[in-house]
């Protein structure tokens, strides 16, 4: 019966780590569509949404560390809230990152609007898909999942090594697009940076669910170990 | 006699905390080190290094959760051992941060070396200090020296954006130096990072001693909430 109360207060643990997770994707979406849009009142949206996910984070942290103090869990209930702590500090993390593009797009909204080559939205989708993803792994405990978002960094980091690169040649050529080229490559890196968040909780879904630590792996087998 | 076994190995644990700690300052001292004096070889010891300080973060995360497991620690114990297990992840990405200015550096060292009106130096001293400060607050417990931390992250965060703006004036002024300034932003921005790392950590100190959250604190008393 106290074993009952027990899965059910770790499927509430899950399910508020779920909606911290929807609080934080969506603080990303607002901030791109800022971006896209050039709406300042957008940017303000996501810095009011911080306040929310910072609570968030902060009742997710308690009721983990409640659930270790009062039980005894066993191994694989252990790792899971322990996966549930780490997964919550970097969605916090993901929150900052969304306000750090909301403060790059209210810095370019005070500029003139310029043409630039680089598909930040796209970025923005795949970086999406990621947090979907990881979180799709918590929920269904899916070690393959995790994986496979392990993998997308990849791609994510190609993308802002190619913003880098366009960027720098664009302010090359076209000096007084300088500042917005800035704040683009800012941006593009804060996506960079969200997408080693996620890949961060993919690796806590399968530490959890595998009880092997795949970070830094030296197998050079089926896990792949975290891009740099 | 239990107790005090256990009490030794949290000892233990804290002491390879430090020296994990020990690691990641090493890191970024070398890479301030290659970009002051434009080595190659000391970019590369830092990518050496990293694998050092993924394999310490991996141990201090066994040895915590075995603790977790094994023993029923009592509340402040417990607390303890969360701030060891955030921490260690925070020294880890210091060492990611290290790696990523080591990469800057490389770029400009294929460029040719420009005057660039930027105290990276000054900045790297500070932050450095602050990894440094959090370190002795988690040696010694002190909540007071940990809350001083949080405090010179405003200091890190203002060297940060002041680079940004005199680097953007810097580029207008000289689009020959664009790509060398851009490389001096992205290093500004890793070192902020890492200033940030220093505060979780200092956080954490915080919450294990006083048993207290002082992140994103709505209290605006003697407790200074985590800049953003």
């Amino acid at each position: 019966m106290l074993r009952t109360r027990f899965q059910q207060s770790l499927d509430e643990l899950r399910s508020k780590l779920l909606s911290m997770a929807g609080l934080a994707e969506n603080a990303v979406d607002i901030a791109i569509r800022a971006y896209l849009e050039r709406v300042p009142e957008l940017c303000q949206k996501v810095m009011e949404n911080e306040t929310m996910i910072n609570l968030a984070e902060r009742k997710i942290d308690e009721m983990a560390l409640d659930l270790l103090a009062m039980q005894q869990p066993m191994a694989v209930d252990l790792r899971f809230i322990l996966a549930v702590i780490k997964s919550n500090a970097d969605l916090e993390r993901v929150g900052d990152q969304a306000v750090n593009i909301a403060q790059r797009v209210m810095d370019m909204i005070a500029l003139p609007p310029v043409e630039l080559a680089v598909d930040i939205p796209k970025m923005a989708e795949t970086v999406g898909s990621m947090i979907r993803q990881s979180l799709e792994a918590f929920v269904s405990g899916d070690a393959e999942l995790a994986q496979r978002v392990l993998e997308m960094d990849d791609i994510v980091d190609r993308m802002n090594q190619e913003i880098f690169v366009s960027m720098d040649t664009a302010m090359s050529a076209s000096p007084q697009l300088i500042r917005q080229a800035l704040d683009t490559i800012i941006i593009a890196r804060n996506l960079e940076r969200i997408a080693d968040h996620t890949t961060n909780i993919a690796e806590d879904v399968i530490f959890w669910v595998k009880g092997t630590d795949v970070r830094h792996s030296f197998d050079t087998g089926a896990l792949i170990p975290r891009a740099k």
